[in-house]
């Protein structure tokens, strides 16, 4: 191993707790710890002799995708096959595995775990899981999820492509009517996939029973080649995800037998009869697991940039504090640790709330696999507001990382940019986030019928919903977190209370119930991300509560100032809500102010412990500036020098092109 | 010309002004619009037939990029040759000939126009213009910038490049002493330029000068190859800006003559006696020149990208608000015309803004050369300012229009997260805006001792520091512009004195002024952020004042409307301002809320029109989302067929890689 940067070396001399120790917290106990670490190893066993992806055209990405997806799903499949990883635990497969590998810009397989297969575990029947599973499990078919069209994202009931049972054939017809029902974003679809799921509309017996899923082939097993009637292909470059292939998919009156549309929960008999789904909510729980997912992927791309901005902050000096002084490491001004240290917070905050979710998901999804479906309502409301805030916050604390590190940030190789392209993504898929806030704001929009209406009996995560209006914030503001987590409460409770008001107000008046919505709904997005922060603090609180009996005495330290900056960052950031619903004061905010600048001076020796702890590795972290060992300026004089311009002096353009131009030729 | 989609005019229709008016008026005059179309129409006359640019890879993005720039160049020599662009009328160069080109993603041969030339009209003393000024501006020779170093970006002062005077020869050894002291950025740099300025810290009789300019070539003239003792190439891939070949440049002991020392301010005699220059200040002046240009880059940019959003949320419809209705036009949600309209807004701000900072750069500059330095550290601050502000500003509402556009606006071919790279990028080059905010803050500490020790004349953009203390916020808030000015204003004083007491409380109790100041600088850096909001208010406010006697009673109403969303939008953004340093209540911000969001129901049916006036070319827009004819769907096909992926049915890697997997092979 190279040397060390010795202001890396100093700072983990300096850090006060065990590293090790946060580690095993973050993973959840050491046996999970140990178990990262082994598969980790085997994930990355196999390394890629290459010209950097990024220097690749759009073509050349997807080969190279190709290339390593098959060697580290190879590797995915070598797990499985020894009981490593079984279909039963498949965050494990999706969330941990694929994390872990030198894939950064995503794979042309990813959707076949992350969508395909769940989709058939979920709606196939017993019948159809026996023919496709094993199948797909053993990556014997590669497997797409079609839904989004051109025209057509959000709102699925507008979908266009249509699947029209015909009895004669016992077949449905799939057909795309128009350019705009051409299905798009697909991953994997484009090249890559020889199989989809498909949403369609379902007309049989000459009448529309809405969207429904199939599964359809869509290239020969044996030549690849897409089948007659199936128009495929790539849907070309974006912000990131370069490697994904993101595909469109058009039909043109394509058949496929009737068994081939999923049918676990609603049918289609073989006369042309439809048998409608017991429920047709039970669906939600693949979408919400998608959605606890996502969260998870936040935590670990925060992860990521903290810890490469925060080892840059450490390595990189500039500018003399005080004349005749060495330069100073930039993370020691105060304006660099306001960039830095809450991406570090939130990613802990973000961790817990997933945490959280995926508990009451798997509560609730037992439930619901038993009938009761009474809480599903609640935790749909809960998926969306923590999916759109912690996408669209982990968004913005990347690029304040990528940003604080200056024009090196802004080099590929320092993968910052990448990830926040993989990251604003999220803002828009698997539901656009202001649709999701305003479906929580429905959510709570009811509950506060319920709680007007007296009713006693709230669900768990919107109770406070009650008993916070009863709740005193004291006379005199004191800095603490409790006040703030209860500040946060209020204001939440007023935001929703009036809301309500405004849309009464707007219905009195003669306003449409849909008319009075869009009117307000500036602020009801505002409201659920209200009730959306009140989770997120809520649950940091608590855990920490629960923390405090089991973590050491000197990390306990550091864990309840990490807290502190979270709570008080957005105490903040919301202070006009502060000061508007409760009694905090102009002088409260100086004291606020103070409180949170006096908290990044106490985290600043830890900071690169701190980060240490995320323990990723170099090769998936993929960083000039954020790598272990601190070699920022040699790795990115070492990346420049990969680039294929560089492997000659001199380019034939200057001959053909740039002489004649100079010499005033052209 | 393709059928113009229907409900783009059906917008067009109902829109309130004549569009051409508003255009005019964003130009300048008739004339000044007349010269810009004919110039765009040479520029564009010339058309390239290809697979888009983001297909390419690194190489050949700068190929393409060469190829096509020597074409465009030649426009434009063609253009000085008839005399419609001189140097006298520099700017128009290099902000509106290169913005109506079909290069997108930058030149190669920018940085010649943008930073090249301007040292050497600046910096360069009559003979040394007589030798490189002809031969530049007909581009015989191409030059690069070369300040920024691996290791320094921001403290210039810490410059590792060394040209050292040896007397004996009569030149300049230049020298890299370290891997951090290569320079890293340079446009063109990388392949293109064959020669470059170097600022470099000046040795001469044994003593260092600091920094100073030198003319270097790098490459030879004949056969592009670098000179011996030169290390130049491509520093590799970027978020964005990647046909602009940014490079790297090393020196080992390289020897340039003494005359290519730029000497029009400081002078190394031949014995090597240094004579320093008369002001080392004068060097500022080009300094604020280039911010000038990116302010006005920004507006360009901002513009480009509220007229791909607006039209496509005019095109696009998802989901009934009402059921049995159509789909509404997404432009028709509230919450999408809060996302949209504050970037018309924005704009226009910003570009009446820009203008007067122009203007009084010219003041200044005229006073400069006379001799009157009084004002240069007013613009200086002045500058400083409104570039972080602008640019950040820019980046937060081009990437809020990106969003708007859901996963379409995350396809390259919308054109927004190229724009947005781009912009994003002006936040760090030219002064990093953190740092820059620093330097308004430091004149506005020192302008407010002035304020407390009773000097009565200050400079013209901080009079109002003195004046708006004694003005009063009516008790009871009205809503109005004027109000938000004044309100802006008292913020402002509030900040900056606040900031002094902090600074000053630390330095009595013991703390050094250097680490007052750090402890100090969240509050200094939020501080120069308010007094930059007092500068764009009162300019559009006075600017509108203006307006009204000179602009027709229909377009003077929709003007006002965006001045309106424009202060309403900043005063909600600041409220935690608004309530802690005036009397503003809670029930005002329901009122200011009520405001905006009536603001913004006003401007909905000219949102169309108000873009179309921005003129943005098709060729120079690029968007497959914003084209003027709204053919949105087929557009982002046709780019998708495009694609090189999509030239064959089956990709070589699935016989090679896929199938064997698939089989289990591997």
């Amino acid at each position: 191993m190279k040397k060390v940067n010795q202001d890396l070396l100093n700072e983990r001399r300096k850090c006060t707790f065990d590293i090790g120790e946060l580690t095993t917290l973050i993973d959840g106990g050491p046996e999970k710890t140990r178990d990262r670490k082994e598969k980790e190893e085997i994930m990355l066993s196999k390394t890629f002799d290459r010209v950097p992806e990024e220097y690749l055209s759009h073509k050349e990405k997807f080969e190279n995708a190709i290339k390593q997806s098959v060697i580290i799903f190879s590797l995915v499949r070598r797990l499985q096959k020894e009981g490593k990883t079984t279909i039963s635990n498949y965050r494990d497969v999706i969330s941990n595995l694929l994390r872990s590998t030198t894939l950064r810009d995503g794979s042309p397989l990813g959707l076949h775990y992350i969508m395909f297969m769940p989709a058939i575990i979920n709606q196939a029947n017993d019948e159809q899981q026996a023919q496709w599973l094993e199948r797909a499990w053993n990556c014997n078919i590669i497997g797409s999820y079609a839904q989004t069209e051109l025209g057509h994202g959000t709102f699925i009931r507008g979908l266009e492509t249509t699947a029209t049972y015909d009895a004669s054939t016992k077949e449905f017809v799939l057909h795309s009517p128009t350019l705009t029902s051409y299905k798009w974003w697909p991953g994997g679809l484009g090249q890559a996939a020889n199989y989809c799921i498909v949403v369609a509309q379902l007309y049989t017996n000459g009448k529309c029973y809405g969207v429904h899923s199939f599964v359809v082939q869509v290239r020969d097993e044996e030549t690849h080649e897409p089948l007659p009637g199936i128009k495929v292909g790539d849907i070309g470059v974006k912000f990131a995800l370069n490697s994904v292939n993101n595909g469109f998919l058009g039909f043109d009156n394509f058949r496929i037998p009737r068994n081939q549309m999923l049918m676990k929960h609603a049918q289609v008999l073989e006369d042309g009869t439809y048998v409608k789904s017991r429920n047709s909510k039970l669906n939600y729980g693949a979408m919400v697991f998608v959605r606890v997912v996502i969260v998870f992927d936040m935590v670990n791309y925060l992860s990521k940039a903290s810890i490469i901005a925060v080892r840059y902050s450490a390595v990189r000096r500039q500018s003399q504090r005080k004349s005749g002084e060495p330069e100073s490491q930039i993370l020691d001004y105060l304006t660099q640790q306001n960039k830095l240290f809450i991406a570090i917070a939130a990613s802990h905050a973000l961790r817990i709330s997933a945490n959280k979710l995926w508990d009451t998901f798997n509560t609730i999804n037992t439930e619901l696999l038993g009938g009761n479906l009474d809480r599903l309502p609640e935790l749909h409301a809960l998926a969306c507001c923590l999916k759109a805030v912690s996408t669209s916050d982990t968004a913005s604390f990347v690029e304040r990382c990528r940003l604080a590190c200056g024009g090196h940030g802004y080099m590929l190789s320092s993968n910052l940019p990448l990830t926040y392209g993989l990251v604003t993504a999220a803002c828009t898929y698997e539901g656009e986030n202001t649709v999701l806030l305003l479906q929580t704001a429905r959510f709570l929009a009811k509950t506060w019928q319920q709680v007007a209406s007296g009713e006693s009996k709230l669900t768990p995560t919107v109770e406070y919903l009650k008993t916070a209006s009863s709740k005193n914030i004291p006379e005199k503001w004191v800095n603490s977190v409790e006040n703030i987590v209860n500040a946060f409460q209020i204001i939440s409770v007023r935001k929703i209370s009036s809301c309500m008001e405004n849309m009464q107000r707007r219905v009195s008046s003669g306003s449409s119930f849909e008319d009075a919505w869009n009117m307000s709904s500036i602020q009801l997005t505002s409201s659920a991300e209200a009730h959306c922060r009140v989770i997120i603090l809520m649950s940091f609180y608590e855990e920490m509560q629960t923390c405090a009996k089991n973590v050491s005495p000197e990390l306990r330290i550091v864990l309840n100032q990490l807290m502190e900056l979270y709570s008080v960052y957005w105490a903040l950031e919301k202070l006009s809500d502060l000061m508007q619903y409760t009694l905090v004061t102009s002088e409260d905010v100086e004291s606020l102010q103070a409180w949170y600048e006096d908290t990044l001076r106490k985290l600043r020796p830890n900071a690169v412990g701190l980060v240490d702890a995320f323990d990723i590795r170099d090769e998936v972290l993929q960083s000039t500036l954020g790598s272990y060992d601190g070699r920022v300026y040699e790795r990115l004089m070492e990346e420049a020098l990969k680039s294929p311009l560089n492997a000659e002096t001199v380019n034939y353009t200057f001959h053909k092109y740039l002489k004649p131009f100079m010499q005033g030729k052209l």
